[in-house]
């Protein structure tokens, strides 16, 4: 299992449809900036985020519009970051997914500004009754969304990758980083199918976060032994940049063990749901045997 | 009427205790980034679209902790814009209020992040049970707020602000750029009362559509004729930078009558609500009215 295995693959067009119809089409003054909006969220991404929140979905029985509008707000906030975190203050990077970030192809300002609209774009559509008639299911997307991109949270995570570059982070300090920067988000998608279903969020949101350490770690491997031509990105960067990743805390093999170990704990927690949460347990298992 | 009237003084100090209680406080490794998003928001700023918030509330009979979560809310907003649009990449201020804008004060990557997070903590706020029980209510203010801040409102007009440094803008335009960027958070801020009760927004609409106008119009007389000092800001900036304002397209003169025309319609709208909107028509006044 080293491509995008089906379930995920089709998701992820269901995804970059409803994304599609979200997102504002260019024109007048504004259509630079909304080119921009478009031009970093239709990167090439796996959307693995919001593939999850509607796998999550389905195990409720949620489908259709309601998942794709939760799952689409999730990546917008995921692509806003990626935004943000390439612009030159932060990585500086100039390539993503082997095309050109978002602040190269347009400008700064453009990107950051292009950032700014994803994340209040993201929030506008939960909040639309179109993604649930239930006011008390809405509110719950938005509270939960924001609490964990928020700025103790995502963007916590982000500060905190940048000051690890100036000091050093023992292994605790390191999960903690990532839980916030990206166990965030995967536990927010976990969780959205309970949320949208007024279910029990518990077994999900142990899912999500399992699920998004064992994603981590295994970017961290790919980052350190990866085919840079599959991934589209630089490789050994996080060395080179001075970032704290558990690879350098743990080595790279007691990484690798820790990730397989977390996902399969990750497809534990579903023992209860059956068939209906196959499609999650495809992707714990994607999470560490993929290649890209 | 030079100063801020009293109650806009009182309101300002109430709106900012709530702040204070809801910014993160600094520690650890992330500490400096929350420190930064404090900086930005205890800026010495009028705290004018909170304080609307506040009698827009008053007027529906709505006091206390969820008028001031709402009113703190679009605060962060604003801020947030503020610290963006002051980047090097964007209008490229050192100055603002007297101080050293964010990123100059901490640094690029800072003032970004800090930016995001105020943007989502004003929408973790309002999600939160604390400001209404009733989540229809949070839901509408979550909607108002995304869609007047968004990218189809004050970041278009940001986005059409920075355009407008290489194209020309006829007044029907720069009358759409200054309803986007300034205007929209005036709007949500008038309505927040109406919301919070549930009434008609209507009366409430068109007010804070023709105070955000007046207040434009306002600070556009005085970036020309201002007092640098009592401004705490560069004054003449905006014709150096190309900046597009009515007081360009309309001339000194016809500028101040119409501030002064909308201010009074502004009031006009208020005429069925009594002594209970004496503060917004203080507002009204206070809008056109002042050298600060």
């Amino acid at each position: 299992m080293t491509g995008l295995p089906d379930i995920l693959e089709r998701g992820a067009r269901s995804v970059d449809e409803t994304l599609e119809e979200l997102l504002p089409k260019a024109s007048g003054p504004e259509g630079r900036f909304h080119e921009a909006m478009r031009y970093a969220v239709f990167n090439g991404g796996k959307r693995l985020r919001p593939v999850l929140a509607t796998l999550s979905a389905a195990v409720f029985g949620v489908t259709g519009i309601r998942a794709l509008r939760t799952a689409a707000a999730v990546e917008m906030i995921h692509c806003y970051s990626l935004i943000h975190d390439d612009l030159p203050a932060l990585d500086n990077d100039d390539l993503r997914r082997g095309r050109p970030t978002c602040h190269r192809a347009f400008d700064e300002a453009t990107a950051i500004l292009a950032g700014d609209g994803l994340q209040s774009l993201a929030f506008e559509v939960l909040a639309d009754p179109a993604t649930h008639d239930d006011a008390e299911v809405r509110i719950g997307l938005v509270g939960a969304l924001a609490h964990a991109s928020g700025c103790i949270g995502m963007i916590a995570g982000q500060a905190i990758d940048m000051a690890a570059e100036h000091i050093t982070l023992d292994a605790p300090a390191i999960r903690r980083l990532q839980a916030l920067k990206t166990g965030g988000l995967f536990v927010f998608s976990a969780r959205a199918g309970a949320i949208l279903a007024k279910a029990d969020e518990a077994a999900m949101i142990a899912f999500g976060r399992d699920l998004g350490t064992a994603f981590q770690i295994t970017d961290d491997i790919l980052d350190v032994e990866g085919d840079q031509e599959a991934l589209g990105k630089a490789t050994g960067k996080d060395a080179g940049a001075g970032k704290a990743t558990l690879v350098e805390a743990l080595g790279l093999e007691a990484a690798r063990r820790k990730a397989v170990e977390l996902s399969e704990r990750a497809i534990d927690a579903l023992e209860n749901f059956g068939e209906a949460a196959d499609g999650l347990r495809d992707m714990a298992r994607f999470a560490v045997h993929r290649r890209v």
